[in-house]
């Protein structure tokens, strides 16, 4: 990436009305980020999907879903099966940032150990 | 990536009791991301960070760089200079993982064409 470009680039996200900003909102968000890196391994129906995601409500996971179709990054199939069943997948772009958070999730996990010596020191500092 | 690290890798944030998780949240965060994406550019005072961070209050600001600090991703550099002078930037690790909230930032802005369309379809098919 070109300096210039970053710097364009940057002064986009950052204003407050830019409207990419919601969309990295949930994409970013605590419960999208999951939800997406869970979904780039594989397709889930909804009450398999909450117990991959440990921890988020039936409420939360509806929502973050609903945000994720709506912006185009999963899509939502609904099999004309008995019982129906629904089934819920990445879409192409989905994929392409799917992909990037599972970058980020990985650099994170590797700075793990850096980070909790900086949280000790930080707590045992104050 | 390796498939294989890959799944070891998710398993391991996906957990609800895993370090990892509130350090993903400190730095995806609605202004984790913002407030490191403008430091990977330069060195900010805190008033001049605040400006550039559209429409984050005082307050919040305050705890995303202390959650950040807390994290080693941030340093905070108190100038001696008469007033003292506060200067915030990012450690080694805090470059790295912005480098990548940049890369995923650029990623949403390239596919804010797909996303739109998708919103309105949706919208306009409820």
């Amino acid at each position: 990436m070109q300096e210039e470009a970053m710097e364009d680039l940057v002064a986009d996200v950052f204003a407050r009305a830019c409207t990419s900003r919601p969309v990295l909102e949930n994409v970013a968000g605590k419960w999208g980020i999951l939800a997406l890196a869970a979904l780039s391994g594989d397709t889930y129906r909804f009450n398999a999907l909450r117990r991959r995601v440990d921890g988020i409500s039936e409420k939360m996971l509806a929502q973050t879903l609903q945000a994720l179709e709506r912006d185009g990054l999963v899509r939502r199939d609904v099999r004309a099966t008995i019982p129906p069943r629904v089934e819920y997948s990445l879409t192409e772009v989905g994929k392409r940032i799917a992909a990037k958070l599972l970058e980020l999730i990985e650099l994170v996990e590797d700075a793990m150990p850096a980070v909790r010596e900086a949280q000790s020191a930080y707590d045992g500092g104050r």
